[in-house]
This record gives C-alpha cells, sequence and structure tokens, in this order.
C-alpha cells in the first residue's frame, strides 16, 4: 500500500478550488507505486490522478509536469497535468508538492503480441519527434558518472564471474557513451511494459516520466527493446523486436551512425538496469518498503548480447 | 451534408506526418457543421476531428485554437487542438487551413434535467475563471455597433408592433452595454444545448468555440440560461433556471453591479439572437444551405422577459 499521506474527502474538495475541474465527486486511494502518493479523482468534468510527491521538490518537479503537458499537447497519449487558476501545475497539500493529470484508460499488458510491441515502437518515435520542441535541458542522473559509480559499489558483492563480467560490459558501455554521433533529445527510458496502456488492441496510454531526461534516442529504443521484446529466459525474440524497430524506424529513421551503435546500446542498456537492481538489492534504502526487483534477469539479457551481436544487428529493418 | 472539401484517406495520413499523433486508420466525414469541413480522424494513438475551415482564415483561427488548447490545459472538456511538429495549432490541406483536435465524448441532450442545468451552470463559471489568464484581445464582433446595425436592416421586414418591440428592447440593451461594472473576460456566447455534450449524466464536452471572444461574463450566463432553462413556448423554467445560476454563483459569485444587471442582460441576450436569426431569415447568403431557425421562439423569450422583470430577478440565488 502506497498512500504515505492520507487525504480526506472535503480537503480534495477545498483543494480543487485552486483548479477549473468543477467539484468533487470521488476520491480513492491508489496503491501502486512506490515513491508517492496517489489517488483518483473524480469531479464533474471528468477523471484524474492526483499525486502528493514525497520526494520530488517543487523546484525539480516542473521540468516533469512540463513535460507532459507538452507531448500531451501534441497527441502523445500521457497524463496531462491540468493547470491551475494560478497558472502553474503545482499545487500544495500537506505541505508537499502535489498535482493533478487526467486520467488514461487501459491497462498494462504482461505478455505483448509484435502488433502490441509495433505500437510501442511508433510511439516512441512519436514521443521522440514531439519532444524536439522541449529544450529545456534535464541531463541523465544515469549517465557514464552514474554506471562507473554504481558498478564500484556492487562489484564486491558478486561472484568472480559476474565482477569481470560487470568490468568488461561496464568499460564497452563507456566506450559507447563517448560517441558524440548520437541524435536525441527527450527520452522516457524507462518504457518497461508496466508503463504502457492498451485498451483493447489500442496502445491508450504511456506513464512515468521521472527518469526522463536528454539523452539519445537509440539508448531509449534499446531499452524499450530490451523489455518488450525479451522472454523470461531474457533472449531476445527476434519477431517482436523487428517489428517494434521497425515500426520506429518508419517515423524516425535510424541514421548510419545509429546503426553502427545499436549492439552497443543494447548492451549498455541492459547494463544500466543491471546495475540499478544490483544497487537496489545489496543496498536497500533504510526505511523503503521491500520492491527490488531481481537483478540475474538483466544478468541473462547482458550475457545473450554478448553472446549474438550478429542476431541484435539484423534487428535493424 | 457538410463536406465542402473532400479528402482521402491516403492524402489524410500523408498529412498526418505533420503531427505525432500515430497513423491513420479510420476516416470518415461528418455530416453536420454549417461552415466547415469536419472529418473524425482516428489513428493508433487516439481519436480526433479533422477541421478544414472554409471561411476562417489563417490570420483568424490562431486565437481560438490557443483559447481552446489554454482552456482544455485547465480541465475544461473542450476539443483539444493538437500541436503540430512545426510547433503551431494550424497546418493547410488543399490550400486551406486546417486543424486537428482532440474527439470527446458523449451526446448533446435536448431535454435538460435541473441536474444538468447545475452542470452547465458549474462548467460556464470554470470556463470563465479559467479564461482569466488568457488575455489575448478579442471584441465581440456582435456588439453594440452589430446590435444597432442589424436591428436596422431587419427592421423594415417586421410588423409595426414587432418593429416598436425592436426598437424599445435595442434602446435597452444598448443602455445595459453602457454599463462599465460588469467583470468579464473569455466568454463562449453561444454556449446552446447543441454545443455541450453529456456521457450519462455527466457533462463531458463543451464544442464549437467560434463566436467567442471577450465580454461580460454576465452576458454569458444569460445567453446561457436563454437556452437551457426556457421552454419551447419561450417562458422561463425557474427552476431549471435557478439550478444553473446557483451552480454558477457557487463557483463566481456575482457580484451587486452583475445582480443590477441581470435583467437587462436576460433581455439583451435574447435580443441578440432575435436579430440574428431575422437577419438570417430575411438576408440568407447566397449559395448558403438553408439553416435558418425560427426567429419567434426568441420573440416570443423577449416578450416574456419583459412581462416578468420580478421573476427573472427572482433567480439569482
Amino acid at each position: 500500500m502506497s498512500v504515505f499521506t492520507t487525504l480526506e474527502f472535503a480537503e480534495v474538495d477545498a483543494w480543487l478550488k485552486g483548479y477549473t475541474i468543477g467539484h468533487l465527486t470521488r476520491l480513492e486511494g491508489i496503491a501502486s507505486g512506490i515513491e508517492n502518493t496517489n489517488y483518483f479523482v473524480t469531479t464533474s468534468h471528468g477523471e484524474y490522478v492526483l499525486t502528493v510527491f514525497e520526494k520530488l521538490t517543487a523546484n525539480e518537479l516542473p521540468w516533469y509536469l512540463e513535460l507532459m503537458a507538452h507531448l500531451a499537447g501534441r497527441g502523445i497519449p500521457c497524463p496531462n497535468p491540468v493547470g491551475r487558476l494560478d497558472d502553474g501545475y503545482l499545487g500544495e497539500l500537506k505541505g508537499k508538492p502535489a498535482s493533478l493529470v487526467t486520467r488514461l484508460r487501459g491497462r498494462s499488458i504482461t505478455q505483448p503480441t509484435t502488433t502490441a510491441c509495433a505500437e510501442v515502437g511508433e510511439l516512441l518515435a512519436d514521443m521522440h519527434q514531439a519532444g524536439k520542441s522541449y529544450t529545456k535541458p534535464m541531463a541523465n542522473p544515469r549517465g557514464a558518472a552514474w554506471f562507473a559509480g554504481t558498478a564500484e559499489r556492487v562489484r564486491p558483492m558478486l561472484s568472480a564471474d559476474n565482477a569481470a563480467l560487470l568490468v568488461e560490459e561496464l568499460g564497452f558501455a563507456q566506450a559507447a557513451f563517448k560517441l558524440t554521433d548520437l541524435p536525441g533529445g527527450v527520452v522516457h527510458v524507462d518504457l518497461f511494459r508496466d508503463n504502457v496502456l492498451f485498451e483493447g488492441e489500442r496502445l491508450s496510454g504511456v506513464i512515468d516520466f521521472y527518469f526522463a531526461c536528454q539523452d539519445r534516442w537509440l539508448y531509449d529504443l534499446a531499452i524499450t527493446v530490451n523489455d518488450w521484446c525479451v522472454t523470461e529466459a531474457g533472449e531476445l525474440d527476434p519477431a517482436r523486436a523487428q517489428a517494434l524497430v521497425a515500426a520506429y524506424h518508419k517515423v524516425r529513421p535510424l541514421t548510419a551512425a545509429e546503426r553502427a551503435a545499436w549492439v552497443a546500446m543494447l548492451r549498455a542498456g541492459a547494463l544500466r538496469f543491471w546495475l540499478s537492481r544490483l544497487y537496489d538489492l545489496h543496498f536497500p534504502r533504510p526505511g523503503e518498503l521491500t520492491h527490488a526487483k531481481d537483478p540475474t534477469h538483466f544478468e541473462r539479457i547482458v550475457r545473450h548480447h554478448r553472446a549474438q551481436p550478429e542476431l541484435l544487428q539484423g534487428l535493424l529493418p
């Protein structure tokens, strides 16, 4: 259960006077979510999600909220922050920053088809295109320095075999991150199955933009493929991967430099999540609920990627 | 049938490359609408309405499209123009300005209940509030000068009795328009039953902003009451009117000056539509499809309003 801040009906109804979305008719806590408090809010004008931010601050939040508004205004089916009467996106509840966004329809899927993967690829390319005009800078907090620092922390916890693998893959990723000819812009870099909603066959939503930043588009594509097109055994499913990449490429054609960097980005993208899961497992934050995910899934992906570069390269259209 | 400009699937699909809303899956002409060509557009990301503007120009349109985006971004359930890759709201099809807006759910209702009227009142007040921060000027093209000019044109067509009524009401309205103490801002001034959508019991949409402008809020409220709360015989239904005005007042309390001007605004609002309907009836535009609505409905409202000022004043909370 993740309602860290409890809200009463009357207090939310009063808080809504800072908006122009009608009066509150229903308030319901949302049990999922790890870091923030979320409520479904139904008013006379529509359905929304109210978030009370437990960690992100009022200084940090505008970048994310304005990005979502920017993308939603260009047809990306993401949560759209509702503007307040005082003209910002950020209010305050119980002394914490709080926002309202539109509630999306649909649910996440766990067994994606090639059709679903194609929709995800098209959506990702559209999101990259739509983000071109969102130029507020935001470096990736999980960039090269984070890779190096995290690897140093977790390496002593690993078997000799895995420690050697980590060192090799880190060197490989750091070399890839030095490439300067890869185009980029706004990236989601967490477009996993649980962050995409489908309503029937149609992709109806993309959520959770709090890892978004400015980085290489190809890296985002690689991270997406590593989740949507990989089996439980950590092996790439070529049919799904080809469908996703082809749909992406149709909207934003990959450049020659991106083709050359593709395999390296798939490996770097897998390493990124192997590292963070290792870190979360070995260094749980005090008082944190236990949400640590299994790092071995990404270790397997890393090993499979290393073993079959030709297969990975062959995924490109 | 009002598809003046015929569009082919392939040409719309190609045109959508200027957007980030996915690829076209369905295109369907919309038969309603008097002045523009409208199509329902379904893409892999959502449902939209494509409008080819047959009269409004690329210079005139941004005020309306930016207003809708402004209101939609503040939770008003109005069509939300989709931003293009080149960052405007306006494209071009067959040499005419064209836009895409989100498609709203719901349908208009012809027999509003007091509950529906309360929702309309709340929505109108929220729209007035949300419009406060939209400060781009736009005078009402149907202001005092239009009243005078139109009355002059239609008066010779009327019976002596109606001509006398028109002259009296015009003088009364012109006096009301001289009041300087009425607050205002963005107004819809065409919030009739056919411009509001309901999904079940809930107000799900407000459409057709092409009469919107900056004017007195009370005038907008009067025009809305004159449609939603009037019987077929042109008589006010006090229960519906009280529900609408009370819900409005709860969000944006009426001022003392507005209370004093209320009856005059109801009469001026009725005269506005009596005049325009008389004009459309007696001076149809050449080549125009026949959509002229019956002016006598508003003549009856004018007469009823004149006859019962106490009842009108008593509608205020």
